[in-house]
Parts: structure tokens; sequence; C-alpha cells
């Protein structure tokens, strides 16, 4: 590509928007040429932003941020809608992306981590590699909004690792049913209602408010065809662990066609994901089966391929569903998040979604 | 009672052992009067193999153990033997239980936290309240090994609070497919061969060997009828989470007869375990119900009625096995070992089995 | 006593808040009768103020708060402020603290957890047991404010079990030197700007903000003369470690007289609170010496004697300052913040300051 | 170099051992070519002594081992002993230290994590860049001995982060007295006797044995002249936290000439290393300042340099030694451990102290 790319980041002090930032670092396709932050923030450089009174970092992502985005000036978001960008990345709370996502949309294409609009009848949930032909909705939703580019968001980050290990068995064995608990690490839930450490030592939190439905509707959507959610049924119960990072979810499931742990193993193993060759977030593998019995764990596999691919585990067959058991890990603020992001602009960059296609040569 | 019954514990100074001691502190009925451990510590008074060389305590239960039991001399299991007792616990491993239960059972009854002996044919795994009848067979058991004693173990920790909560829904609904999985404590692996910080710090640990096979099958032989395990299907997915106590397990029930959440609170809440009364270390209830979404949680909710009373949460209907679905927690080192090994000697006790009964009065 | 004191709680759905509640239910001198809360609580009674919009609970003391409390209406400050009450918790931030508390102590009493006036002149920072004399100060203040209450603050959680294990070696040794550091437990950060389990989870956080000035010069204040601060140095580094309740305290005295461990155990151990007999939540000793070289540990002796025992262990000769070396365990929410104000209300009533005083059959 | 040295690692599959595994890896002058264990593993590839019987892996340090080691043939000591290398790893407990250290050592340089040796007068303990001069004492130690190689231990792992951070105030300031609390992580206690999750949730362990007496002895030893310890005197407590890796200490440092927090700053960060250029796991810096209030963290920091670099932080004037306070943090298995055994060796190479040198080109 001759240029990059010039994108702005929306929510760039958050939990989420830290990860984007992280994971557009030396990006060779994506510029941040504008951040936005709440109007606490505003007028101050990103560094500045990030400082404490106390003189703490609120930099929470991994490694140090570069300084060349710690010099950018934060904008709020009135003065980001401004700006010359191309494309928009959308990392805040629901209330916030309900109010400003269409406004961006109407001139650049928002890719969000936001749940805002993922029920809407014209916005596709996606996951590069797993739900591909999806992405063509992108072109009505401009046209019968009217805007110029579009929301694009990606799943809830408890969604994406059972969506995409449940990928290959709905294509090769057909999914009926599935059961599924989930061990959710507390950056799940950012830090502006983070999980306080009193709350999680020595514990385990049995519900988190709204998670079930959204990954019982995403899975569904994501993995049917586009209008026709795919009819299987999905159960859930949702947990918050005392963990860090990483979503472990122990999945049942039934399927239309016999299965057993081998040949689910072999669907799974095989699963590729060659459309995500040469973007550069993709990891080597969107999916890998470990066959140590004590593996996946959240803190040993999260960062498998830089925290982008998902790990199964376990699988077994099922007794009850009629099918496969396992467990499965991916990495919730990577893969599940800012990275994840990432990932789908590349895709849909490249797939030519964004208006401006990179060259060739940077392919 | 007259005069307390005389007890020996085998396996007094491990983690089971213990719990078995502090459940047995001042206790009505039952006297402490002869401990055993291994080799390296037979000879010493108990109190000395409790204190390590550098001076620390090995005592991990709750409380201070009483200065009496501290003075107990501890014996090999061959000068246990030949002590005069009248009801023996033992905590000991798998391989010593099998070797030394069957000749102590030749002389007194044995309740037992081991699980050497629960797939024997005439061996009832018993839970006071739950499956009673059971017990019978004890009496077959003696007669066809010759023994004076028997061998009655209590379920794995982790079938307890499963058990418990599945019993008055198999009562009222019938039981037909249970899929389960379980974010167990690292008190359930003991000292011995105990879960290291190292290994849990930050993450979860999807596999316990061994452990969804006993849950699988203990849950069928306690909840069916005897010589006849129950029909119903279980798969289970077992995991190690970074808790201390308490065991809790994300479950999911198709029955038989209609049933819907408000049914299965009721049927729960109503379960009634009068045959309880009066056991010293009996709850007021086996079983509770929680209204409140985020309960229960293992920090907040294991110690409910003194440890010994499983709690239910987040009872909702289960569209997958046509049932409900819930969360369920139990104390794995009360109810589910020491203080849970305590009650079912007290049941048999009041019950006639252990040749002993306490006079009307005691009770 | 004939009749029980009508106190009021300012703050009372905090945890410093929540902790006072849980230690005044069944009181048997004081009876709350108001209770304050911010203005989003104002109106509701304090049961729904402490249920979350989700339906999940909001009460994190131990236990389940009365019904009678649970009735109990939210009053806005200024309400709270025209109820007939004779006595004041005030358990709500130093910005709040500075607004009310005076407006309070013009009208009655006011025992404080926060740090607003710890630092003026005329405000004594009490203990009972180790600084009885400073409450002398109160009548003073009360004459020159022409209040007819006062303001009676307790340390800084840090500060309590310092203090506590200091005093006996000042009183018999002469302190001279102190270097201390904390390991702080997550609850001593409350639950508004509480530590995020994101931030604590496999680490450690070296720096508190205001906590080491706070205990350099709360423990002088307390341990010297009214108005003559104890003239030794103190220097701390204060850490929060991932532990919920409970902070340990690493401490390393000089002395102006010769002493070694032997001789500190024995006037620590010795050290009698006999001030304290009587008052309802008065522990049986205020401070002990573990012997055993594992202890004291959070977790294992927080709540030794209902959380209002301070215990030190491990000491030992201390060779660089010339005196004796130590570790020491308070319980930050008990000792150190709710039950140790009630522990206050409750001497600082007995010795006749709060104008009524229960009677001899009550004592 | 034109070949690589051909290195033996005593004790390969422990905790220490896998860390010096993981270290040598791809490793540009040494190659293993030898691997010892206990006899249980004899006979079996490493591959195969790192499995489970469960199937479960045992290789704890990060990433996966090479293909190539997994394959080498696990041999007993004798046999190990019988082996064509030029250099030994011994990563054993003290008590098989004893025994079999000095007979490799009477055969090829002997690179011990273990603390058997360190108290020997002829024996010097070494950190490259700290007391390089130590080194000479090999010479001496091998002669007397009538080796043909040496014993040269690292320090114990809470030493080495003390003693770094110190060594640049020693040289400038001149360091009278030292008072050290420790939080040190978990992993430092290995896998054979390792921390039990069960001890440590929730918790701190105010004790670690033997610990605090290897600081305050080793600290002397590094920072004196050969055959004559610092003069300083060192107090210390060291606990145990609940962290995997990463010991974080509260140093308080007396100093004979005037400092301030500046000038120590200034010192330690401009504390050069220029004699690890170009080893090749050596750390840009051996010793940096973090100026950030809230660092340095273990799980944040431990990690910097590779684990090589030692971070301080939170340095300030210090009142009542008269020097400055500060936290230190280094990483307990890397720098203090396998890799700084590594970067020891790799040191003791190029100064011609192994017999081998490499040659001009692989420097």
């Amino acid at each position: 590509m001759t240029e990059p790319l010039r994108v702005g980041v929306l929510g760039a002090t958050g939990l989420a928007g830290q990860q984007v930032l992280a994971a557009l670092e030396r990006h060779p396709w994506f510029s941040v040429t504008a951040v936005g932050a709440s109007h606490a923030s505003a007028g101050k450089t990103l560094g500045d932003a990030l400082r404490e009174p106390s003189g703490g970092s609120r930099w929470f992502a991994e490694g140090r941020l570069d300084p060349s985005l710690l010099a950018l000036r934060c904008l709020d978001d009135e003065a980001l809608l401004a700006q010359p960008i191309d494309l928009l990345f959308s990392a805040v709370s629901k209330e916030v992306a309900l109010q400003w996502e269409p406004r961006f949309a109407d001139r650049v294409p928002v890719i969000s981590t936001a749940s805002a609009f993922r029920n809407e009848p014209d916005v596709p949930i996606l996951i590069p590699g797993i739900n591909d032909a999806h992405a063509e909705a992108l072109h009505d939703q401009r046209r019968q909004r009217g805007w110029h580019g579009f929301i694009a968001p990606i799943p809830n980050c408890t969604t994406t690792g059972l969506a995409v290990s449940l990928k290959p068995l709905h294509d090769t064995f057909g999914v009926r049913t599935v059961v599924m608990t989930s061990l959710q690490a507390v950056s799940g839930a950012g830090r502006q209602d983070g999980v306080l450490a009193l709350d999680v030592i020595d514990n385990v939190i049995p519900f988190i408010p709204d998670e079930e439905e959204k990954v019982e509707r995403e899975t569904k959507k994501i993995l049917g065809h586009w209008q026709e959610p795919a009819s299987f049924t999905v159960s859930c119960t949702c947990t918050r662990v005392n963990v860090r990072d990483g979503h472990l979810e122990s999945v049942f499931v039934g399927t239309e066609r016999p299965v057993d742990a081998a040949a689910a193993s072999a669907a799974m193993d095989g699963f590729g994901v060659d459309g995500l060759r040469g973007l550069p977030s993709a990891p080597d593998r969107l999916l890998r089966v470990d066959p140590d019995p004590f593996r996946p764990q959240p803190r040993r596999d999260r960062d498998a391929g830089g925290g982008m691919t998902v790990t199964v585990g376990r699988l077994r067959d099922e007794p009850v569903l009629k099918g496969v058991k396992y467990v499965v890990l991916s990495h919730n603020t990577k893969l599940g998040a800012g990275k994840g992001a990432v990932l789908l602009a590349e895709w849909l960059t490249r797939e030519g979604y964004t208006g401006r296609r990179p060259t060739r040569a940077a392919l």
C-alpha cells in the first residue's frame, strides 16, 4: 500500500481502546492519526491522559506505548468526528456507541468492540475466517442507511472462542445443541466497572449480567446464514474466575451427523483459514487442538499465536447430547477485543470494504 | 447415650484426617481414643506429629486442636488395629484403604472418605437424608464378608453437591440427563499431592484425573435403587480453580416430566431431611435455594450451615436438555469429607448400625 | 443501661459503613435509628439501597443484615442531621467528612473512620487501651469549637496494628526508631476506588498514595503525650498484596533501653488492657504473641478475637536498629475500621464522654 | 567459537533444571549433550521423563522445549559423570549437590544453583558485572582441591536483586546498614517442596526457613572484598506472597557518606556493566530505575530485559538509617536461577575460566 490508512480510535484511554492501540503499534497498513477520549481527557496528550494524578501510569496493555502515539492530543468525540480519517475503531461503552457510532459511520467505516448494534438486522457480527460471507451485508447496510461508511462489530469476547471452535464441527457434522459453561477472566469486565479483587479472591462469581444472552444470540447469528441464524440451541452459564486474561469454556455439543472425538479433532485441527494469510495480525492457525489432557490453561496458552489462536483440549465423546465435549480457550482482550478488531479491519481492507485497498506490494 | 463410642482415626495427620478430628472435637457421642498415622509419625504424640521440624504447625483445619487430642500417641496401622475401639474413621489414600479397611472392617464399622471400595457391588455410598435405604446393604455386606463391621464410604466430594441437588428433582420430575462442569477448590486435592500455587495462580486446570468417572458413576449409584443405578446419563468436565474451599458446579438437567425453574425451586427449597434432625453435625437444611443471581459463591456461601448446607442458585429453565439449569455449591472438606463422614457415623449410630446405639436421652 | 443510645450511621451503604452496621447488630448499648446515604439511595430502604439493579446484593460484610435494619429508610445527609440521635458513626470519604462531620459534631459526638480531622491539633486519634489519656482533649475540643458533640477519629487501618504492637515496647523500652514495610489487604481500599482484580492477580502494588505519611504521623501522635508526638522516627513502605482482609506489617524497632526478643515477647504478651473489660466489642486480648514461626498469616489469624486481636509473630533480635523485629497482623476492616469505631464508641460511652452513660447494670 | 562447549545438566527435570534448559535453547556457545535426572527418570528420554502418567506435561518453564533436547536420554548421576562434557550446570537440591558437585568439579567446571558450597571459604558466589574480581579465587579453589574444574555457585534468588541494587550505592556512598523485607514469589520454592495453593490463597506466609540467613550472609560476601565480607549489617524478614514469579524487596539503606534519592537514582541508573556486553544472555541493562511510583510490580516488570534486568522503584530519602529506601524486583527463576547460571557460565567462558574459550568471531 503506498500510504497507510489514517485511523481514529474512539475511547482510546479505556481498556479496550488501549488494546486497540497496542495492536496498531508499528502497523504496516494503519496509522493512528487521531484519538478520542472523555471530556476529562480532551485537550491532553494521550501520554498525559494515561498518567494518574499520583504519577502512576494508566497504560495497562502489554509493553509501553510508542512515543509518537503518546504525543497525540486527545479529542472529544465531536472534534474527532471532524478529523480526516479513513477508518474508525470504536472501543466505547454500549451507551456511547449508540450515540456516536452512527455519526462516524456516516463518514467512515467503523470497526467496533461495543455491543450496541450487534443485534440490528442489517449489521453482521464478523470473525474473519469464520463468516466472511456475511460481510456482503455491509453494502446493504451502507446503502439503506445512506452512510458512506458502516458499522462492523466484532462479537462479545466470550462468543469468539465458542464460535471459532464450533465452526468446523458445524461445517462437518452439523451442530444441533450446545451446552456451555464459561470461566471468564476479570479483564473481560474492563476497568470502568472492573471486577474488584475483594470480590474474586478465593472465589467464583457465578453470574455475568447479559453475558449468556449475548453468547447464545451471537453464536447463532455468526454460524448461521445471513439473515437466518443457525437453528441449533445454545444454553450457557457464564461465571467469573480469578484469572487475569483468557476465557475458558467447557463445551458440550450435540451434532446432526455422527461424530466422535477423533473425527472432531481431525476437523478442528484441519480447519484452515487461508483467507487470513497475509493479514498482519493473523496467527498461523486460528484454531488448534492440544492433546495434553491438562491443557489448555489460561495462563499457559492464552498467548498462543500472539493471543490470536483459539486452543481446544480435552476432546471426548459426549454421551448426553450425542456429539463431543471439550474445553476451549481464547484470549479475551486480544482475539476477543482490540487485536481482533484490528484483524477484522485488515480483512475488510484487503477485501476492499474500507474504500482504500492496500496495494499488492503491501500484501 | 451413657458412654460415648470409642473411635479411631486412620490417617489422622492428613488433610482429610484433620477434618475428621476437627469435626469430632467435643462430640457428644464419639470420643477419639486412638489415632493412626504413617511410620514416620508413629510413636509421637499427635501434637508432635503435627509440628514441623522448623517449629511450624501442620494443623491445617480451622481452629486449634483440643489439647486432649494433641496428647494422643500416634499408632502405626497394625497397632491401631489392636486398640479397643467401637468405630473407625478412615481418611487414607485409596492404596492404603485397599489394604487396611478390610482388616478394620473385620472388627468394627469403618466410615471412609477413601474411594477404594465405592464401586464394590455390596458397598453402598451413603449420604444421610439422600439414600438412607441403601444402608440396609451393610447387613448383607457384613454377612457375606464374614465381618463384624463393614465399610461405609462417603462419596467423592464433587459428587456430594450434585447428588444432593439432584435428589428432589429426581424424586419429583425424574432426572433423565445431566451435563455438569465443576469449578473445584484446591483443598480437594489434599496436601500430599496438593495443587501447587505455581500451577493455579492466574489459571484454571481443566482436568482432574479420574474425577469425572467418579462423579458420573457415584451419582447414579446414590440416586438409584440399591443394586440398580439410576438410569439417567451424566456427562462431566471437572476443572480446578484458584479457590481454597468449596466446589461450585454448573449443572444442566433434563427431566422425564415437565419442570420449570419455579417448580424446581419449590421442590429443592421444600426438600426436607427430617431424618437428620437431632444428629449433632446435621445442618438445619441440607439444601437451600438462594434467589440472589450472584450467589452461591464459594467464599461467601461455603460455610452455610456450618459447611453442611448445599446451596443452589441461578435456577433457570434449560432449553437444550428440557429441564432446568443451576449452579450448586458444597463445602468439599466439610460436607464432602471429614464432617460428612462424621454425619454418616452419627446417622448409622442412631439407626443402630454401629452396634452401640445412643440412649434416648442423648438423642 | 435503661435505654440504648440512638445512633446514626453516615455513609451506611459503603464498605466501612457496612462494617459499622455489622458491628452494631444486636448491640446491647447502641441502637441504629437512622442511616445516611448518597443522594442516589436517599428515600430507599437500606435493603433496597443494598440491592443491585440486577437483583444482586451489595451487602459485603459478613453474615446477613438484620431485617429491622434493612427496613430503615436512607436519609440524605441534611435529613440525617435533623434526626434525634445520641451519637453518630461517620464512615464517609475524607471530602464528605470535611463538610459534614463538623455539622454533626455541633450536635452529637461523632466517631469517625475518616482521616479528615486526624491532623487537627485539638482532635485526638483514639485506640481504647492504648492512649486513653488523650480522650481528655475532647473536652477542650468541644469547648473551643463551641460544639455539643465532638469528632473522635480512629486511626488509619495500617496505623492500628503498628501502634498497638509498639505500645508495650514503648512503655517498657522506649521506642527510638521504626522501619516498617506493610503488606496490605485489598479491602483497605474500599469499594468506591477499590483495587481491581486485574491489577493485583499474580502481583504486588508497591505504593498506596498518602498511606505512608498517615502511618508515620498517626503512630507518633497516638504513642506520644497529648500535644507532643512521640519523638521516635518512623519510616514506611506500604504495599498492596493479593489478600482480601488483614494487614501484615514487617516491623524493625530500635529502642532506647536494651531489649531482646524474649523481653519484648514478655512485654507484649503481658500487655493488659483492663480498661477494655466489659466493653461489648472488646476482645479478651488486644495483643498476643504467636510462637509458631509461620504465623501470623492473614487468612488464618485475622479473625483472632473476633477480628479485634492484634497478633505478633517472628519476634527476633534486631541488629541494625538495636532492638527487635517482628511481623504484626491486624484485621483492617474490623479492628481497623467498623468494629474498631464501635469499640471506641463503647469506651467513650462508659467513660461518660457521650453524655449518656450506660447504667451499672448494663456494664 | 569454532565448536560449542558440550554441557551437561544435573537435575534436568526439576524446576531449576528446566529453567537452565530453557535458557540454553539455541544457545550459540553451549550445546546440551547430556542430562542427569533421578533414578526414576534414568533411561527415559527427557521428553518421556517430562510426561506424567496421565499424559500431562511436566515442562513448566516458558515455551516448549526443543525436540532435539526432548530426545536426549536421561542418565543417572553416575552415568552423567562418565560423559564427555566441558561444563556442568547443577540444578539439584543442597543434599544432592553436597555429594555430587565435588565429583563433577574434579573433572569439569560446575555452575550451580544450589546453596551447598556457597559458604565455603574458597568458593566465590558470583554475579557477572557485580563481583567479577572474586572469580580469581576459582584458580585457588581448583589448585587447593586438586580439581580440574571448580564449583561456582550463583547466589540465592533473593540475594541477587538486593546485591545488584546495593552495588552502585556501595561503590558510591558506602553501605553501612540494610533493613530488608522480601515479598517472594512461590516459584522460588520449586516444585518438590512447592508452596501449596491451599496455603497461600488469600494469604501471606511470613517465614521462609533459612532464607534470611542466606540473604544476610551472601550479600556481604558478594559485595565485600574476597575473603573479607562487606562490613555493613543486614537485617531481613522474608515472606511468601501469592505471586508466581518475581521477588519484590522493600529495602532501607543507611550509607557511610551522604546520599539522597536523586543521587542514588543517578548512581543506580548510571550503573554500567560493560563487562556483560556480548554475552548471549546479558540484558542491555542489569539495573534500571523506574520513576512511576506504582512500579516495579512483579507481574508487569519481572520480564524486563528478558527477565535479566533488576528494576528499582520508589527511591526516597530514608530518615531512620540515614540513606535511601526503595523497592527492588528481580526475576527469581530467570536472573535468580537458570538464566543467571547460564549468564555466569558465559562470562566464565569468555574470561577463560572454563578452559575452552569462544573464538573472537563468536564474541
